[in-house]
């Protein structure tokens, strides 16, 4: 293949250093221990394995869940998105290493999936539904144009070319159908942006179209006995609430609306089902749309991120409350300890939103980004790094820990491959505009419609709302600073010189720098937030918030079972910063009252007036910090009086 | 036998005949539907031809659970009730028919058991835990002891004897076991009561004292193979919240909680397991105890209710949480929407509180009577009398609703038992004193100490504390009148003159009567009452009661969501009789607080300052009536501000 031509000025994530007070331990630590320890984690769950096997051409023998090369290959972008930052050879060699071993699994067709080349080698492509062979392929993909763009090499990039070619060869031709998750799409945008070759784009559309039309999912289900991997009907697969499968409503009945295949896509009004599989497929279509302009499709993305934005998401940014189908349910159903809201599925809307947010420029989409990376997503990992949470509820009885691994372990992975390419969603170029999208302290070096131009940024986020850029240019370059939603007020210094600045979403600066400094306080108060008065597990409770930060109490810092509290209204909430705990942090201690036990020995029911209450103190921290203490008790909405 | 001779003044059903406004219709409802319709059932389930098929020594054809035998007497128990009150011919015809029945059904040993002697007649008393053979015994002794109390017939209490006696040769003698569902041991007394045969006495000591010590439930554990009936492991019987059998603890082995043999009784600390169990078993002891004076029994007795009463029981006098095993969990467990609260466990705490109100004169035990007479007992049955509801919630969504039967139709019999024999509870005679326990209209005939005394109530409960009384005696009878928990100040007025009263228990009323009129006015407002601060369920909320009326919110009565509404603390409460609706009823009027709908038009999340409530109203209705018009939600607890 020729060499891709950089047509537009695009900012790449070799542009962005990271260098912030807040994130570079986490990117640090996600570097040092994470991605040591994941690739640990392929060697350990017999991942690599899998692979060694395929390579050799034995039979059998393959070790853990069906779809879990999709782990390697998840580690291999993550690992990749270091080596675009910095060569490290120890890292660049292990890459290698397990490059290698992939492209020699691969068969001559192109094909590549371990699970089948191993256990059912006659059984390819058959069970489109479970069996996850698409899936996989996205990953793949999504490695292989992370690990060409972050080395110029075609090692892996041969290998997904290859599978593409070979997907899209029995695609539309032997077989009609779409994968039963999500992922191709989006890495098919990839790799067309990457290639300019069109099939990949074409490809895409196609998977994204045939979704809500095909009826290959329906027909699997009901020839279970001619095609491969595990059985529709298998409970314990995919268990539902009632028993049962959940591509099975009670009648028997095939249900799209898990794998978001109840409609085509660009008629769909409510974000349905599995909520990871929902979030690929609409980073995908949002890809789709950037480059074919189909408005329909965007009209659609628009309703559906209308639709989870104001009726399905928690106040963290995580998404999909129900465990059963780890998906969606209805309007407002925002349920607190049992909430689900996977790590994957923040991650996956973090994808979705920074491609609407590039796609439009509206601060809205890096709004929901800022909230889930510092809340929905950033909970999800430990603060040593090594443990992760699949389920992110917003209330524990203090059962709920954190995990080395999983037996699907999708999570882990994925946060690897957000925090080391975490400085693609500090700027975007929007229309000739250099844009900061989130505070995080870092060095941008890129080319605006031709003109060199090299922005640094400090940032006191999320602790408090100072930031100070530095822009140099060789000519004029608008500069637009996003203004978050948290903030009360914004004020802008360029050269010590306030700004007028009067915009809702953006400031917008004009002008030529020659290492102009540029100082942005954003305003920010501790602020109670209620829910919609439809959500009936806040009812009559509030959330605190302080700038991006989303804080619950802990028992650990609490005297009293945590829903005897119930914050004052109107009361103080004192802010402390506390070099000495959880790495840094402002913790919060708010005004409450609680229950004065007098009185109450012997007796169950009292008469509400001759009952009474008294002051209390309710300690906070970041939502994000919780559970790296001893376990107890967490909450994140409060009683309010 | 011997006639038994009556040794106490005790005020016997037959002395007391109910003329009450409130109570009335409903004890004619169940004399003429509900007796009626269970009859039906009797013949529908199969139960009565079960005994037909055993009189006929056929083999197998067993229908329904295995302990429905104890239907058929349940429904004799209320039968004869009502017999004992007033000889209807064709009552007394079909109650003969079943007994005729029943004892032709008996086996020349005294063993009666359909299913047994049907399906597996070679394995009687080998399955003590759960073929309940003893539990069915009780039964059959428990009407027997009415049918002969109402009738001075013998021709049930000839059976029941029959059994009893062959209970006597096999257990202690040929097993030693104790029931895995008491109730036998109730039973035992009440005939010994009649028989004055001390046997009966002994035997009901020999179960409840081996409870606890016994390892014959533990053994039949380990012989699955060598007993009859249904397997203890058999998670379908039984099912346990994570799987499997409530027999057995995670390791696989014997919890004794599930039938209260995790500890003897008298060194038992708090209520535990099956909550009809319980009830059944802690009656029965206190029932020993009234005979034996045994102290350290007693001791336990108020133990475990102070246990029951301060920390297990709902507001509606409900009791058990737990679905999976119908019983207790913890303190202060107590959920709302998921709770269990049988209407036989109600019942059963009904029995042995009236039990212990008996023994102790104490007015706390009938508080606790009223308390769940009007609540957590009344809501069991719809207003039409034929439909029945298993489990009592404090709430609901709007999906739980009164059936006209259960496969395990304990409840309903249970019920028409209850409603049959309510003039038991209404007065008792302690220690030579007349005591009204209960207000509910009503003319007694008794004899106290020898004197001949008639004393009619008329009442206004539970709509107002009105109560009138007409005594007549032929020399002093001292009477005494509780003084309900709920009340905020009680007047008593003894022919116009006001009766100085300072007991907080009781108005103890020493005199000679001759037609004399007694007003007592029971002050009572509508009270908010606040649980436990320790109530995780009900923080932040109130129940609010007026008189022994809890009060629940339908959604059929107000616009919101039942969870926005909020009642102000000191808000007013409009009470409004309306005798066009449910048969007569005090519905509330509340000031409430709703959030305002202004501004959250897609809004999910909002600061708490930008958001405000409105005023409404939230209209309550008795929570026995709930269920019997539109479905929809429910809530007894609400929050307030």
């Amino acid at each position: 293949m020729s060499e891709h031509e950089q047509t537009t000025d695009e900012i790449k994530l070799s542009d962005v250093e990271i260098d912030d007070g807040f994130w570079s331990p986490w990117v640090t630590r996600n570097r040092d221990v994470t991605i040591e320890y994941q690739y640990e984690q392929l060697e350990e769950s017999g991942t690599l394995e899998n692979f060694r096997r395929a390579r050799d051409g034995k039979e059998g023998g393959f070790q853990g869940m069906w779809f879990q090369d999709s782990d390697a290959y998840k580690w291999l972008e993550a690992a990749s998105y270091e080596l675009a930052k910095t060569d490290d050879p120890a890292l660049r060699e292990r890459v290698d290493e397990v490059i290698e071993l992939v492209a020699a699994a691969q068969e001559d067709t192109g094909y590549i999936n371990t699970y089948f080349q191993l256990v059912e080698p006659e059984m390819k492509w058959t069970n489109l539904n479970i069996m996850h062979e698409l899936y996989c392929a996205g990953h793949l993909i999504e490695a292989a144009v992370a690990h060409y763009e972050a080395t110029g090499e075609e090692s892996l990039l041969d290998v997904a070319i290859n599978f593409a070619d070979h997907v899209d060869d029995v695609f539309g031709d032997r077989i009609d159908g779409v994968p039963g998750h999500e992922g191709i799409e989006l890495a098919l945008v990839r790799l067309y942006r990457v290639t300019d070759d069109e099939r990949y784009l074409d490809l895409a559309q196609y998977f994204v179209d045939l979704r809500g039309h095909d009826d290959r999912l329906e027909w699997e289900l009901e020839h279970s006995d001619e095609i491969g991997g595990h059985s529709w009907d298998d409970g314990a697969l995919i268990p539902a609430a009632g028993g049962g499968s959940l591509f099975l409503d009670e009648d028997g009945e095939y249900v799209g609306t898990y794998a978001q295949a109840h409609a085509p896509v660009r008629e769909q009004e409510t974000v349905e089902g599995h909520s990871v599989r929902a979030m690929y497929l609409f980073a995908g279509v949002t890809d789709l749309v950037a480059e074919t302009d189909d408005e329909e499709l965007f009209e659609a993305m628009k309703r559906l991120w209308e639709n989870m934005t104001t009726k399905r998401m928690y106040v963290t940014g995580g998404i999909g409350p129900e465990r059963e189908h780890e998906g969606f349910t209805e309007d407002y159903d925002l349920r607190n300890e049992d909430a689900y809201a996977e790590t994957c599925a923040a991650i996956g809307s973090i994808f979705w939103n920074q491609r609407l947010l590039e796609l439009t420029g509206e601060a809205k989409y890096a709004d929901v980004i800022e909230r889930t990376l510092y809340n929905g997503f950033l909970a999800g990992v430990s603060l040593d790094g090594t443990r992760f949470f699949y389920e992110n509820p917003l209330e524990s009885s203090g059962d709920h820990h954190r995990k080395g691994w999983f037996t699907c372990a999708c999570c882990p992975p994925n946060a690897a491959r957000l925090f080391a390419s975490l400085g693609q969603y500090v700027y975007s170029n929007v229309d000739g505009s250099l844009t900061v999208n989130q505070y995080v302290g870092s060095t941008v070096t890129t080319t605006v419609d031709g003109t060199e131009v090299e922005l640094t940024q400090s940032s006191s986020l999320p602790w408090s709302g100072e930031v100070t850029l530095t822009v140099d240019a060789d000519g004029p370059v608008p500069v637009r600073l996003r203004i978050p939603e948290w903030t009360t007020d914004a004020s802008v210094l360029i050269d010590g010189e306030e700004v007028d600045q009067s915009g809702e979403e953006y400031v917008e600066l004009d002008g030529e720098w020659g290492g102009d400094r540029i100082e942005i306080r954003f305003e920010r108060e501790t602020e109670l937030v209620r829910a919609h008065p439809a959500v009936e597990s806040d009812a009559g409770r509030v959330a605190v918030e302080r700038g991006p930060l989303v804080y619950c109490a802990e028992a650990v810092d609490n005297d009293r079972p945590l829903h005897q509290y119930a914050l004052a209204s109107d009361g103080a909430i004192d802010a402390e910063h506390r070099n000495d705990l959880l790495d840094g942090v402002t913790i919060l201690e708010a005004d409450a009252k609680v229950p004065a036990l007098d009185g109450w020995e012997g007796t169950l029911y009292r008469r509400d007036d001759e009952t009474d209450t008294e002051s209390a103190q309710l300690t906070m921290v970041p939502y994000y910090l919780w559970d790296n203490r001893e376990p107890g008790e967490m909450q994140v909405w409060t009683r309010v009086e």
